[in-house]
């Protein structure tokens, strides 16, 4: 495909705007377009690949903790909403509405979904009657639609595609394990499998999910230091079954309320991915992740050529063998230098590159795109050097990315402390909030930043409110957000 | 979940109710439920894992040949449908319309898709420049809805689940290549997935897609004798090129228009593989979709209940890294009668039984769901053992049905033969066609059958039509369909 990119004729560096940074890169990378539809993009091959391994990532991790996938309907009556209110009052601004179907008016509006608890809270009081039917864990892929007023690709779509986990517990104590394990399948996730560092902890009162007890959160630094929530995990305590009249007969014989889960990521991890990893070149891409691990660039004269390509295609063999997303670029009508350019701006991690002298010596060379350090091996070796240095390349971005995140996260005592980090260095910072609302909703005033979680593991802990100075009841990491 | 399966006690015989059977089983084997949204079904893990594993076999060989991934908006601006004059006209009787959304009445009313034709030219039109760019090969998984008024679980549900591949390309001879590639593609996935023989053809002016040149299809036969549409594969010509402007230089730097195909399958193969195979005792799944293939259970007395599943837990590890899917059921409280039955009624194709006697003789039993065979195989045999009945299965479940179908598939030479033989045997009937749309719409009238396709190898050629006795112009396939 041509498409857009090619009216992107540099990217525009980090440093001078990156927001216009990040357009460019997804529209060069060829990642999404835009389409005629307020707030929703197209997802094309190279942005929708990468969801597709997060999608089988995440997938086997459902499975391997004991979830099963379900389908639910895409249609909400409104009549759902009305029976959980704070459910109804945190979405009912964001739904859109399907008033006529098949040529006639409804008689009951259904709204598109924008997340599941209550159609699903609905279907399992029809499944739920024993605790023998418990737990019930479920999980669905979907898209869901949120009519939101800013919008920006990936991080923040009109509608989006994601997975949403509902579960059923006989117990709170039940149900919160639930809600903490599949946090961890996500911190795990990001860390393990994005290389992107992960702040775990509990979001505030005011930020968490609309009908939820608890809300947990992962939440990662992006390069211009504000945050991507990356994941949450929602202990909905009876909320939603006794909106939905979700109970069971107990071990006791006794009628009881199911304690219910959820817990969801989204299609904006691919913005998360992008903008923690990439750089002034374009795109650096987690080597687990991404849809090509390994590019192969045949170089050198004519004369040459047919031999170093039987070559690169013998190795590309053993490594694709061996399991590694490989692809050769043996074109003749572009030169190597702009392939170089090219698949760095794709953020390729690993380059390979063979030439006539290489075949002399039996050697092959490697170029990683996060250092840009070239290696020369062995072909003897190849496979096992091209394995290691993708393992090592995950662990040099992770590395980068948690040594940014750390330097650009500090801990204050007070909000003009806060307000100088931001106009200086910007980033998160980690300070003692006394647990009103007025004085999370200064921060937010005065800084634009918002509290992103109560950290499981901060480090350090503040006394002090960073407002009103009186004694702290948690220790909150605030940052401004997409 | 204890769930709906509860209400339904027996399963209605298939000679005494067809639909009833249906229905019971379905419920009882815990596939679906219904759901507070009109003709909305919800797709239960048992039924869902189904689709799993043909959205798994399908996405491969989309994959193979060539096709990529994407993801497009789930909303279609209404002036997009006036585009193309047949597509609107065909599909605006079934559209669910948006027409408030975030608190707004919407300037453009927004559809839900029912297929993404318009959409995908609309980003096609933006993405195609040059021949370079052709051929586009692009698949999607999505939800669309279409607002039907009689609908059936699986084979005709308001919002249903489905792949459509959209592909462009710079001639006629290249599109209609890809045409027929999918419609092949459809047709092994049918017989060597699914085992459902399928009559590859093509479809009469009146049956084709909205907006389609030419539709290709593959159409089962149920065990009641009504046709399935199993899949569908369209050369669009330039028509939808044309209407959304879909033009691109070619080799001699001409503007030419592209010619586009799609193609697509649904959630209704779901109910097709019931309906082809299930029995009186319930489902029976062809092996290469079932979500279990094999199902062991330990039997014998409580003294010897511990050695007898420490075997069956090591023939379960050595089948489950042979790849197999397999589970064990060793509750204690519930008898292996139970069992065989409930394992029976969810068309698990192999049941393991394992029991002293077995194990003083090394020996363990195979019982075939297809067949109801016992086979008496050497432990030491058991993984071999397994996959050669698996395979033995997927060829008789193929052969069965294929014998049911020609059974119930004659050729006859007028409209009166043809009631006649609905009356007394029902299922297809092959006659010679005058291609008037008046004598189509006869045989609809007077039998309730539509024409299914003109297939591509008749088992003979007609040459009087049937209604009207002019001479054939088409040999057609008639049937009463779901």
């Amino acid at each position: 495909m041509s498409n857009d990119k090619q009216f992107v004729k540099e990217i525009t560096p980090q440093g001078e705007d990156f927001s216009r940074w990040y357009i460019d890169v997804i529209k060069k990378a060829d990642l999404m377009s835009y389409s005629p539809v307020r707030g929703c993009i197209v997802f094309k091959p190279d942005g929708y690949e990468i969801w597709e391994n997060i999608q089988r990532e995440l997938d086997s991790k459902f499975k391997e903790t004991g979830h099963r996938n379900a389908y639910f309907p895409l249609f909400i009556p409104e009549s759902f909403f009305q029976k959980e209110k704070e459910h109804v009052e945190g979405f009912n601004p964001e739904l859109p509405w399907v008033t006529e179907a098949g040529g006639e008016k409804l008689e009951e509006r259904l709204a598109i979904r924008p997340t599941s608890e209550t159609m699903i809270g609905h279907m399992y009081s029809e499944w739920i009657n024993s605790y023998r039917d418990l737990p019930l864990l479920i999980n669905q892929w979907a898209n869901v639609v949120r009519w939101e007023k800013r919008t920006l690709p990936f991080l923040r779509t009109t509608e989006f595609l994601w997975q949403e986990g509902h579960t059923a517990h006989e117990d709170e104590a039940d149900a919160r394990r639930e809600t903490m394990q599949m946090l961890d399948v996500y911190r795990q996730f990001a860390e393990d499998f994005l290389a992107i560092p992960v702040i775990v902890g509990q979001k505030t009162p005011s930020e968490k999910f609309a009908g939820a007890i608890d809300t947990f959160s992962i939440e990662a630094m992006m390069k211009d230091g504000k945050a991507v929530q990356a994941g949450t995990s929602h202990y909905l305590g009876t909320n939603f079954a006794v909106a939905f009249d979700i109970k069971f007969l107990d071990r006791e014989n006794q009628h009881q309320f199911a304690h219910t889960t959820s817990w969801g990521v989204s299609t904006r991890l691919i913005g998360a991915l992008i903008m923690v990893h990439g750089d002034d070149r374009g795109l650096v891409l987690p080597p687990k992740v991404a849809p090509t691990q390994v590019i192969m660039i045949p170089i050198g004269p004519p004369k040459t050529r047919d031999q170093v390509i039987a070559k690169v295609d013998e190795l590309y063999a053993e490594l694709k063998k061996a399991g590694v997303r490989v692809k050769v670029d043996d074109r003749a009508d572009q030169s190597p230098g702009w392939k170089f350019n090219e698949y760095e701006m794709r953020g390729v991690p690993i380059r390979v590159e063979l030439g006539p002298r290489d075949m002399e010596n039996g050697q092959v060379v490697l170029v990683s795109r996060v250092t840009g350090e070239k290696k020369t091996v062995q072909q003897s070796n190849f496979v096992e050097e091209v394995q290691n240095l993708l393992a090592e390349i995950h662990q040099q971005m992770y590395d980068k990315a948690k040594q940014f995140r750390d330097e650009h996260y500090i801990a204050v005592d007070t909000i003009d402390e806060f307000k100088t980090f931001l106009e200086t260095k910007r980033g998160f910072a980690l300070a003692g909030w006394c647990g009103s609302n007025a004085c999370e909703e200064q921060v937010k005033q005065e800084t634009g930043a918002t509290s992103r979680n109560i950290p499981f593991t901060p480090t350090e802990t503040k006394s002090t409110c960073l407002v009103c100075g009186d004694a702290a009841k948690h220790t909150v990491v605030f940052g401004r957000s997409y």
